[in-house]
C-alpha cells in the first residue's frame, strides 16, 4: 500500500507575496521523500515568486522515506536535487547523455512545478535524485544543483580546452562558482565585470585577469578570449561582446534575454559561435559534483532561514545587487542564529 | 635579377561596367606567375563589379613563371587559388592551422585586391597556391577555391559526425556542392529549398530527401536536424530556422547578411549555437582537394567566355536566378565554343 507524505511548499502569488500551503500525496514505488534542509535563491525564483507555483529549484537535504521499489536512496542519504523538468529516460536526447533536451519531458522528475526547493520536503522520482558527495555541506550543493550546474554545463560541453583562455562575465551567484570552475579545469580565466569591488574576490577565486567593464566594453585593454561566458542580468550588446573573442571562439549565452540583434557579419568574417546553454544533464550534473568533491570547489553563500520573512529578506537584498554571492534558505531544524554570512571559497 | 610580367585583369567600376587593365609589375622570389584558364562566378562578385578592384576569387591554371626562391611549383603545374586575404604565417591562427584569421594580414598572398581571378593571369606567393590533384580538371578546380572551400569548412570544421542528419539550405553555387560533400562525409542529408524543380538534383547530388521551403518554413513535415547550413541569399528568419535545428544543434551561416534579430531564449533554452564561417585555412584547402579527388566530386558548371561581354552574360544569368549551379569563366585559349553547358555532378 502507497505511503502518505504531508509537507509544506512556499508558492509565489500575482502579488509576490510568498504563500506556504500543505502538500498530502502517496509516495509512489520510484519516488523518494527528501527532508530539505537548504535550497539556492536563484535570480529566477525572483520573476517565479509572481506565478502561484511552487518555489525553488536548487535543493539540498535528507532522504526520509523511499518508495516500495528504490533501489539507490535509502534513509539518511544526502542528497541534491535541480531544475530539471521531467523526462522520459528513453528518447534519443535521454539515452544520448542530454536528457535536459527530453523530447517529450514526461514520466519522472518531481510533481512540483519548478521542483519546489522552497520547502520542508520535496518528492522525486529517484531516477533524479542526485547522491551528494560526503565531503559536500548540503549549504553549498544547494547552489551548485541550479546555477553551478548551468556554469559547469557551459565550461565542459563545447570545444573549450585547458589552456584556453576564458572569460567570465559577470561575477553573480552562478559566475563566481564559474571562476573557480574554469580555474580547476585549467583554463585561462579572465574575469569581467561593472563592479570594480569584485576584482579581488575574482582573483581569490582562480581568475588571472580582473577588467572593469563600462557600457559593455572593458576600460582596459583586455587580450581577446577563446571563450566567453556571458552570466550578466543584462543582456550583453552583441556587437561589443564579440569584439572581447576571438577569431573562430564562442559567445556563452547563459540567460534568456530579450531577442537582440545579432551581428552576422561579424560572426560569419571572424568565424564565431554564439552558443545558448542553461540546463545541465543528469551526467553533467554528477560529473559537476565529482568535480567540486575532488577540487575542494565551494560557492561562498548568505543564509536566510526557510521562513515567508527569510525568503523576503533574501529577495530584497538580491534586489539591491547585494548578494555575495549566492544565497541558500535554510530549513529552521538547520538554522543556528540570525542571518549567517558564510564566505568558504576554494576549501584549499 | 627580378623578371618582368604584363598581364590583363577585369576591374569593376562606379556603374558596374568591367573594365579590362594591364598590369606590368616584376616577379619576386617567391612568387609565381600563373595564366588562368577557369574563374569561378560567385555572388560576391555582383557586388564588387560596382568597386574599381580586381574581379574574381576563384581561380584554376598553370604555372607559367616562379621567382628564383620557388620550391614548391614549376612551370607547367595545375594550380588553383582563392579568395584568402593575405597572412603572416606565424600569428598564433598562422601556426594553428587557422590562417584565414591570420592577426596581421601582410606578408604573403595576391598583390591583386579579391585575388584577381578575371584575367589572363595572376601573380601568387607560391606558399598561398594549391597544388591541384591531376584528376581534377581546372574548370571544376575554380568554384572548388572559394564556394567550395566555404561549404567543406562549415561542413568539416565544428562538432558534425558521419550520421549526423545535416540540413543544407539554398541550392546554389555553393549549396549544391555542400550537398555532395556532406553526402560523401556520411552524413544524412536534407535538402531545403524554394525552388520546387530543384528536387530531383539535389536528390541526385545526395541528398536524401528534400523539403519545399515557403516564407522561411517547410511546407511538410521535416524532422529536426543536428545542423544545418544556410546558404541562400536571403537572410534567414532566426526563429524559423531554428525550429528547424535540433536542441544541442547548430545552425550554420555562411553568408553575411545585415544584423539580424537573435532570439536568445531559444538558443539558450534549447541548447543550440549559431556559428559563422566564411574563409578556409589552406589546410581545409588541401583537405577538400585530397576529398574531392577520392570521391570524384564536381560543382555542375556554365561555362561563358573570360572576356567582358562573358562576365556581363554570366552576372546577368544569375540575376536571374537561373545559374545552375555555378557560372565558370574560360580563358579564349581553353575555350572550344560558344557558352558550353556542362552538367558533370559527380563522376560515380
Amino acid at each position: 500500500m502507497a505511503k502518505s507524505v504531508e509537507f509544506s511548499i512556499f508558492r509565489g502569488s500575482e502579488n509576490g507575496e510568498i504563500i506556504p500551503t500543505t502538500i498530502r500525496r502517496t509516495l509512489q514505488p520510484r519516488e523518494v521523500l527528501v527532508e530539505i534542509s537548504h535550497a539556492g535563491l536563484c535570480g529566477k525564483d525572483r520573476a517565479f515568486r509572481h506565478q502561484p507555483i511552487a518555489l525553488g529549484h536548487e535543493g539540498a537535504g535528507f532522504v526520509r522515506d523511499v518508495g516500495a521499489a528504490v533501489h539507490r536512496f535509502k534513509s539518511g542519504d544526502k542528497v541534491g536535487f535541480g531544475w530539471v523538468q521531467k523526462i522520459c529516460g528513453h528518447c534519443d536526447y535521454c539515452v544520448g547523455g542530454k536528457d535536459q533536451y527530453c523530447e517529450c519531458r514526461q514520466e519522472y522528475g518531481s510533481d512540483q512545478d519548478n521542483g519546489g526547493a522552497f520547502a520542508t520536503h520535496a518528492v522525486w522520482d529517484e531516477r533524479m535524485l542526485f547522491h551528494l558527495p560526503a565531503s559536500l555541506e548540503p549549504e553549498h550543493a544547494a547552489p551548485l544543483m541550479g546555477g553551478g550546474a548551468t556554469a559547469w554545463t557551459a565550461l565542459t560541453a563545447s570545444d573549450m580546452r585547458p589552456g584556453d583562455r576564458v572569460g567570465v562575465q559577470g561575477i553573480g551567484g552562478t559566475g563566481h562558482m564559474a571562476i573557480q570552475f574554469a580555474s580547476a579545469l585549467g583554463y585561462e580565466v579572465v574575469a569581467l565585470s561593472t563592479n570594480a569591488d569584485k576584482r579581488d574576490e575574482a582573483i581569490s577565486l582562480g581568475a588571472k585577469e580582473f577588467h572593469l567593464l563600462k557600457d559593455g566594453a572593458p576600460v582596459d585593454r583586455c587580450a581577446q578570449v577563446k571563450h566567453l561566458l556571458w552570466f550578466g542580468t543584462e543582456a550583453p550588446d552583441l556587437t561589443r561582446a564579440l569584439s572581447l573573442v576571438a577569431c573562430d571562439g564562442t559567445l556563452h549565452l547563459l540567460a534568456s534575454y530579450d531577442p537582440l540583434p545579432l551581428p552576422v557579419d561579424a560572426l560569419v568574417q571572424r568565424g564565431i559561435k554564439i552558443q545558448g546553454s542553461a540546463a545541465a544533464s543528469r551526467q553533467e550534473i554528477r560529473q559537476m559534483l565529482r568535480f567540486v568533491s575532488l577540487h575542494g570547489i565551494r560557492p561562498i553563500i548568505i543564509s536566510w532561514p526557510m521562513t515567508k520573512d527569510g525568503i523576503e529578506a533574501g529577495f530584497k537584498v538580491m534586489e539591491e545587487g547585494k548578494m555575495r554571492y549566492r544565497g541558500v534558505l535554510v530549513s529552521q531544524r538547520y538554522l543556528m542564529g540570525k542571518p549567517v554570512v558564510e564566505r568558504l571559497g576554494r576549501a584549499d
